[in-house]
């Protein structure tokens, strides 16, 4: 085994959810079928790390100081929705049915991880939202028990900072039977009826 | 989303086994918490594709002219055992019982994905095996559909040519129950009893 090609599968094994196995299977199949897309890949690697960064006022990754979406002049400046990655983020615009900014703490609370409240960038989030101009914090962190750690976390920072903290309701998604439906999610959709 | 996110993300898809979603999930993490390990990916991906080819004689990944296997003065130069991949190759080297050279096809017959008979380097194969150095050539391609059909070609080639032409042998796996045996499996054990 060549050595190149073992520090190629060694580096391909830092790819979340890549293991030996996987991490050996890509290192051949670009070595033996796509040698453009290897070189395509480092390139794109090399591009990423040089000019990705954090927007100054949401966090998100964007190549300039200001993210497109903070400077859209379009933008409903008085809603503020919280997210954990921008994946979510895209989530929500592709829902359709959000017109505000976004803050994306690019995590979520993770005691057993060492995520703690320093880590999401926590401080950041509370200067933005009392900066006079969010009326709104609508909370969108995950409904799994760190996101909903997060939430509560926020929610308690907020209190009595005059704005309005907000979350996604709970309930029964769309186009599902009740038959199939967790209990859980009965129980909340049940309480929150309207 | 930055342009040189997504050109990232574009990037990693073509990565076997990666669709959008787990792109997208490996672009955040190494932007987010493994700039170094981007990096250290981007440099081995480069160093391969410059340096990695394949062995004159047995067609694995070296960097050399010839890879050390074949150079090795132990092994047992009569005899030449024919894989589909390095891995392969790697699993019949840690069984420890074969101490003999390899020929690796770098892929199988697989009419339906176009692959014939001209890209596993058959030609090749017949006049590695053919050199009057080897004398038996162990088929040991897997036992898929394609795998088997590589190994009747290469069987039909050396047909007349002086050299024996074996094949691994099929049967119930050490540790099994027979029991959770397939039939397939059970059959061929019966049939090559001994």
């Amino acid at each position: 085994m060549a050595s190149s090609l073992d520090q190629l599968t060694e580096a391909l094994r830092r790819l979340p959810g890549v293991g030996v196995k996987s991490a050996q299977r890509m290192a051949y199949h670009l070595l033996q079928h796509d040698r453009g897309g290897a070189q395509q890949l480092a390139r794109a690697l090399e591009g990423a790390v040089a000019t990705v960064r954090h927007c100054a006022r949401c966090h998100t990754f964007t190549e300039a100081e200001v993210c497109s979406t903070c400077l859209d002049p379009a933008r409903e400046r008085r809603q503020l929705c919280v997210v954990e990655t921008p994946a979510d983020q895209a989530a929500v615009e592709r829902s359709g049915s959000y017109h505000g900014l976004y803050f994306v703490l690019m995590g979520r609370l993770s005691p057993l991880d060492g995520i703690g409240v320093r880590d999401i960038g926590l401080a950041a989030l509370l200067e933005r939202a009392t900066d006079g101009e969010v009326q709104e914090l609508i909370v969108a962190t995950n409904f799994t028990a760190e996101g909903e750690a997060t939430a509560h976390v926020i929610a308690q920072a907020l209190k009595g900072r005059g704005v309005t903290v907000t979350r996604l309701a709970r309930g029964v998604p769309v186009g599902s039977e009740l038959e199939y439906v967790d209990l859980g999610t009965i129980a909340h959709a049940l309480s929150d009826r309207r």
